[in-house]
């Protein structure tokens, strides 16, 4: 591993294991950063090295980028690894990594921005030929938008252009009903977002969210690992996580591997990535964001394929080529992964913070287990309220699931309320066993 | 699962643990035994039901038939899975299970006595067209003795025909030493073993342990799951397997999976099985013995076959043929089995029984942990001293013992001495990664 030997591991919890478990396969020093919430953490413990950052506010330290560039420079790193969440995605940060002489563990900054903007995002996968969401620019004038809006096809959805997140969203179903909403959306636009302009999306009908992870090396070589479906999810927060995706033909498969490869190649990414769609009935598909770093459920792709894809990251930010081409990547059975949160699913998931007086983990064939914490540990309520991720595998969804079901069994957590309640009731719903589900799914059961 | 529905585990600690999974991953329910010391174990509280079987003593207990039959009855299961140790290889119990009436998971009972019959198993391992070590009949005439000891070669082995566990064996390299050592072999035998004859046996220099895992339906249908290396051993008691075997060439991989399939037909055999071989410098290979049960050390070939072999077991249990046929079962990388015990390597591996007071168990990428015990479990002084098994998985052996390395950092055990500090020596000498050793390296090693 050329010019990387030790690398700042510029998060927590569990992916600051992940990111050291690699680091010391691979042969490098790994050193950790805590705030005070995090001083007695899993991760500091199995650190070559550990530099305390800031307060337990993120803002005052795992968001401070001065707070780690100073730790990457007093612990003599040569590389920084960002983690997800965070400054995981920010240019500006992966800029002032590199300005300071240290390599980023990920994309180059312009393309962290690129990938950050929607719009230059979505502009980007149409140049490289991959579908995007049917949509207009930001409209106001009622002809326009009629006619606009016939070309699309209803139903469609109404969409604030400063909105994000899910918010400034709304479905219509005809042409009157969409002159209706008009003048109110354009009001709320501009109360909620300060900017009035709205534009139209075609609304994907029952839409499963499949991503495809892919691995560059920044000389032009690019592969993908396949897919994960991701659409059990709550608000955006993914909670069962599932490679590769159930009710996939292989046509849209391999069509959907090669866009997001195709997009990775224009713009020139380099290390690991995942490419985000939507998948219709119909399997047509359409690219929603790129996110340019490792992703929580990178796992259930590592378990299918046999690739480590942090050690990837490694090998990539040392500078190496990718070390197979895509004919030697194979898949292998089905892998499920269960995201235990301390949130109280009765509560509307209010997380639950507190000390984890028991932690019993499931082992045992197929099971995987990636946790930040040990028994006596605390959940912090500064950071998010993960408490493990239980990635099953079989070989096949049948004996993956069954193994997931005794996985749940086993797993047994005191001192917080979690998830792990409503995940058992989940992975034994006959609609998600059979499959796919869509991303709606979860909230219309929920009720 | 036709006619298996309730199977007690007839069994303890992690392969308690195992079978347990195995049959609810299956849908079976699953019913633990138990004596004083293991009220409380782990096996007992994931077990749909568990009974009381008698004292801790495993002879008033885990080797008592009767109190394993009677349980059987109390909790009406439907079949009776016997773990390994214990009475897994007594064709008397197996026999006694089925009589009444109740599935046993393993060969037939004559199998069993056939196959814990050293001369009977060797002689079907003769007819079968499976090498053995070249040796004698039991002999006591010096001209015989000189003449044979010829044909076979020097050095070889004395051996006691009445001995066994590796007692009564003289190495010797000569005729003038074979014949002086003859009356001192013969008068020990007889005082040891009660028995004065003698006979004679290759010595398999710098042999590697090579066992070959096997599944048979009963119908007919035989495969097998590739080669495991056993031969970091001290005293016959394993320390570290790894599977695929390291330095096999694929023509002794193909020779030697296809002579465990060749015996295992010929004796008829049902379930998972395992044959054991010397594998010597230039790649021949000698036939050891057959174990008819599952092995301590199976997990590494699931991990590397993606086969579930208790699954397996229980399948054929229930009258199912094998699903897959010799060509669908591929390997992908390697595996290396840790197992840690609770003894003191530095006191002659006395076993250290005791509170596990503090465990901390690794995870992540390429681990899997099979164990009986949680933290706050005894380590009982009545039965082996197992504390967990690390499974590590890599692409290739680099990253295979690169994890097992990373998997060894982050055990910790309180209350006992364990093993672990010992393996993660072992795990970093650079004979055995480079690989392969022999069977006596180990001892050697250690002086």
């Amino acid at each position: 591993m050329s010019g990387v030997q030790r690398v700042l591991v510029a998060n927590r919890g569990e992916i600051a294991v992940r990111i050291i478990r690699a680091c010391h396969v691979a042969g490098l020093e790994a050193v950790a950063v805590y705030s005070d919430a995090d001083e007695n953490s899993r991760c500091v413990h199995m650190a070559d090295h550990a530099v305390h950052i800031g307060r337990s506010v993120a803002q005052k330290s795992y968001l401070d980028p001065d707070a780690l560039l100073k730790a990457a420079r007093t612990a003599e790193v040569d590389a920084v690894h960002p983690g997800y969440g965070f400054l995981s995605e920010s240019g500006a940060f992966a800029r002032a990594v590199e300005d300071a002489g240290f390599v980023f563990v990920g994309p180059r900054p312009s393309v962290l921005e690129q990938m950050g903007d929607k719009a230059a995002a979505r502009a980007a996968a149409t140049a490289a030929g991959v579908p995007v969401v049917p949509g207009t620019e930001p409209i106001d004038d009622p002809e326009d938008i009629r006619r606009l809006a016939d070309e699309i096809g209803f139903p469609l959805l109404l969409k604030a252009a400063a909105g994000g997140g899910g918010r400034g969203i709304r479905p219509v179903s005809s042409v009157d009903e969409l002159l209706d909403a008009l003048p109110a959306a354009q009001a709320e636009a501009r109360s909620a977002f300060g900017d009035p302009a709205i534009y139209l999306e075609r609304a994907i009908q029952h839409a499963r969210h499949v991503e495809v992870q892919v691995l560059a090396d920044g000389h032009g070589n690019v592969v993908h690992l396949f897919e994960r479906d991701c659409s059990v999810q709550r608000r955006r927060q993914k909670l069962i996580e599932e490679a590769p995706a159930p009710g996939l033909s292989e046509e849209t498969r391999q069509a959907i591997t090669a866009a997001a490869v195709r997009l990775a190649e224009h713009v020139d990414y380099r290390g690991a990535g995942t490419v985000e769609f939507l998948v219709d009935d119909a399997g047509e598909f359409y690219f929603i964001e790129m996110n340019a770093r490792v992703q929580v459920e990178h796992p259930i792709t590592e378990v299918v394929t046999g690739v480590d894809v942090v050690a990837e990251q490694l090998r990539i930010a040392g500078g190496e080529r990718l070390a197979r081409d895509q004919e030697s990547i194979t898949r292998r059975g089905v892998a499920v992964e269960l995201r235990i949160n301390a949130e109280d699913p009765e509560r509307d998931f209010a997380p639950t913070p507190g000390e984890i007086t028991e932690l019993v983990l499931p082992g045992g064939p197929g099971v995987r287990v990636d946790t930040g914490i040990t028994q006596g540990d605390r959940i912090s309520p500064f950071y998010d309220s993960l408490i493990a991720k239980l990635i099953c595998w079989g070989e096949d969804r049948e004996q993956a699931y069954a193994r997931a079901r005794q996985a749940l069994a086993e797993f047994h957590v005191e001192g917080v309320s979690s998830t792990a309640g409503l995940h058992r009731t989940l992975i034994t719903d006959p609609e998600l066993t059979a499959g796919p589900v869509h991303t709606k799914w979860l909230e219309e059961r929920l009720g």
